[in-house]
């Protein structure tokens, strides 16, 4: 080795090394920016104070929704996107009607249960439904009673959801099966309507509405659930004697109508053709204001553009926020957003999507085929140091609804996890309220998120 | 090597791993034990219902402070501890008196603040006082102001807890000089009295109050928080005009009186002399539930005695549950105990304090002497995988101030880390009440410490 070929080589590796150390020093600190940034001079709390007061009850094709529509159309004209649009999209309404009356009957006593019809339900016959209840702890345990066991009967799934779930998601997905799918099996053993124990661990009064599907070629009965505490009440009373219940609901489907995805889009410098997406769903249950579900994950996806470009950031890939409509009761935002990708060609290198509350951010989960992930995980194990700073982990697992269309895209899909212990004392419920959401909270969801995405833009995923 | 020595090398070498395995499968499905029975069974919620409810206002040497004792005693007596007693410490009262009045004049209006003496504060004369009212930022301003701008004036102290900390406490930290020393301050440049800034990141109008230490050699004036929308609006009005201010308080010091640590102690099958300490405190600010502040602290403590007993765990070392008296304006309890434990020569193996709200919990911090830290970071290191697992970490840091005067018996000083983003919203004030508290959060924090105390008790410290 000669002398001036060792001084170059000594000088190269010398400046490689100061590099590195150099680009994660000014990564560190970029992230920082976007944290300061977000405690210090977010909107997102108060936009989202606005979204779950001003255009609540915001299921598809309410009122509530197209002022939700208006709104964050109006707030991404503030934000500097290259350019914004509503996206229509078919959706199918669903009308509750009036307060639904549901009582149990016994001892010559009449006493009222905290009640919601389920989404996509049917209602009552005109004059109710009165009928001796039985209680299951599962649709196999239907299947098992037959219909000796279950006709003329109202059916109520009372199999609570697993309080040693450490994640709540975990358990709710281990009980929410009753809610789905407990009408038609209960129909199809000629029951007459599905009570359902609301999916929450909390023991409280306020029963949590949400969908309910029913099966082709089988008759459609009503489905509504009830309280946990009253739930509780009920099985208690049900093992010392038979108990009537009677039921009226007069909630119905509703009428086709438009409405829309909302978009803003920033070109990418360098390679506009990848686009980055980051959303959430702007459609909310109809009996609270859908703050943290999602209204927390549509303010998260406008913060994360109002924080990039507070702090001067220019992205090389083409980034678009989207709020995606329809997501609680058919997906329709969320398939025509896709089905429109796929037309024109595009190409997701990622999606994130927020729709777990706007809680303490804890970290993100990853999906993709195996042939995105791999290469991913190992340039991401370099971003980990950056993102534990901030009690941001990453896992392997689901990343959110209106994101799961685009997988065939060969991206990366990536789901916000916030702390998840308090999401379903809230969720489709009457007090998913403002008051719910803690704003630092919050802003941390829309940092960690913000972080994530200028880590990919600027580094890619392979 | 002889054959026979080499399948005596390889098979202990393959027992050895196999044991290893098998303990850290044990640990593993020991601390599921610990989370799954306290996630089902644990009486922490209900008993921290209670005592924010019916042992509400319980600062040291009042009627509250008695029943918590009273009530956390008889608790402890249904545990299965060997022992159970009260340990006397001298308490000095402090009362707040009637309702604080605190008002702004200008414009020819008056306009009353949202406002809480101090802890320890002096009342105002009887006819109350009225000033103008001059802003600072910090205890140097008024230094730098002197006598020239501070005399005849009301101080109002308005530097913010810093938002863009990501662990709260810090921002309390950067803050709280101006509470705890602004009375002083002031006084010794001629103020009249003290007013602060509430010590919370939110806006809102609540007042927190809290204590104040006057120094000796300089006069005693009145100190008084404010909320933090009062303190903004007073602010933005001094930025335009002259601002007067009438202040009425009757606060005073209250007699000397007898109150209680409350103790229960397991005697240690294998090693009795070596105390592992697990606490919270049990008095709290009169104005509110003591809910986070430190019910959850004093519930947790029982909650591990309660979870580690019902799987059946017998420990080797002994274990006391300290509920410690006086935290909040003496520390009389925590030093109390430290002294009788001085005197007779004990040794505290580890003492784990949880004094920062029955959030979510995060990990936990450890302090100690170098030498205690060294051999035990080598240990904990592998205990790691096993809590990380429930979402802790483990840091430096400070451990509760319960049990700091146990630091010079050279054991390890350990503080729960709970998530500390929504505890300033609680801290101090009227509605650190049992609605602030979430249920899984309060459980998870206790068994994050059961897990913590099995492992320390099972395997030591070096």
């Amino acid at each position: 080795m000669t002398k001036q070929y060792f001084w170059t080589v000594f000088l190269i590796l010398i400046f490689s090394v100061v590099g590195i150390c150099q680009n994660e020093d000014e990564d560190a600190l970029f992230i920082k920016d976007i944290h300061d940034f977000t405690l210090t001079e977010s909107q997102c709390y108060d936009w989202l104070t606005y979204l779950s007061t001003e255009c609540k009850g915001r299921l598809a094709g309410s009122e509530g929704a197209d002022n939700a529509v208006k709104y964050t159309k109006e707030i991404m004209d503030t934000l500097g996107f290259t350019k914004t649009w509503l996206q229509p999209c078919k959706v199918k309404k669903w009308n509750r009607g009036d307060p639904e009356r549901v009582h149990i009957k016994y001892d010559g006593k009449k006493v009222k249960l905290n009640a919601l019809a389920l989404g996509n339900s049917i209602g009552t016959p005109d004059g109710g439904l009165l009928a001796e209840v039985i209680e299951v702890q599962s649709l196999d345990e239907v299947e098992e009673l037959g219909r000796a066991g279950i006709e003329g009967k109202i059916v109520f799934y009372n199999r609570p959801m697993d309080p040693t779930q450490l994640r709540t998601f975990n358990a709710y997905g281990g009980a929410v099966d009753q809610r789905v799918w407990g009408a038609s099996k209960a129909a199809e053993y000629g029951g007459l309507a599905s009570i359902v124990r609301s999916m929450t661990l909390r023991q409280d009064d306020h029963p949590h509405t949400g969908t309910l599907v029913y099966k082709e070629d089988i008759p459609q009965v009503p489905g509504v659930a009830i309280s946990t505490n009253d739930a509780n009440m009920l099985s208690k009373l049900l093992k010392e004697q038979k108990v009537m219940m009677s039921v009226w609901t007069n909630c119905s489907p509703g009428e086709e109508s438009i409405s829309y995805n909302v978009i803003g889009e920033i070109k990418g410098s360098e390679f506009p053709d990848e686009i980055i997406v980051v959303g959430g769903h702007l459609d909310a249950w109809d009996v609270g204001g859908g703050a943290h579900d999602d209204g927390a994950g549509c303010v998260h996806a406008l913060q994360v553009i109002h924080s990039l470009n507070g702090i001067g950031y220019r992205p090389k890939h083409t980034i678009r926020c989207v709020m995606f409509m329809n997501e609680e009761n058919g997906l329709a935002g969320a398939k025509e957003y896709a089905r429109i990708s796929n037309e024109k060609n595009e190409f997701h290198l990622a999606a994130l999507e927020s729709d777990a509350g706007g809680f303490v951010p804890r970290g993100f989960s990853f999906d993709g085929d195996p042939e995105v992930l791999k290469p991913f995980y190992a340039k991401v194990s370099k971003w980990l140091p950056l993102l534990e700073a901030y009690g941001l982990y990453f896992t392997t697992g689901g990343s959110g609804a209106d994101i799961s269309p685009l997988k065939s895209q060969k991206g990366l899909l990536i789901g916000l996890r916030p702390d998840s212990q308090r999401y379903f004392d809230y969720h489709h419920t009457a007090i998913d309220q403002i008051e719910a959401v803690n704003k630092r909270e919050l802003e941390l969801g829309a940092a960690s998120m913000a972080s994530l995405i200028y880590l990919i833009d600027k580094y890619g995923l392979k």
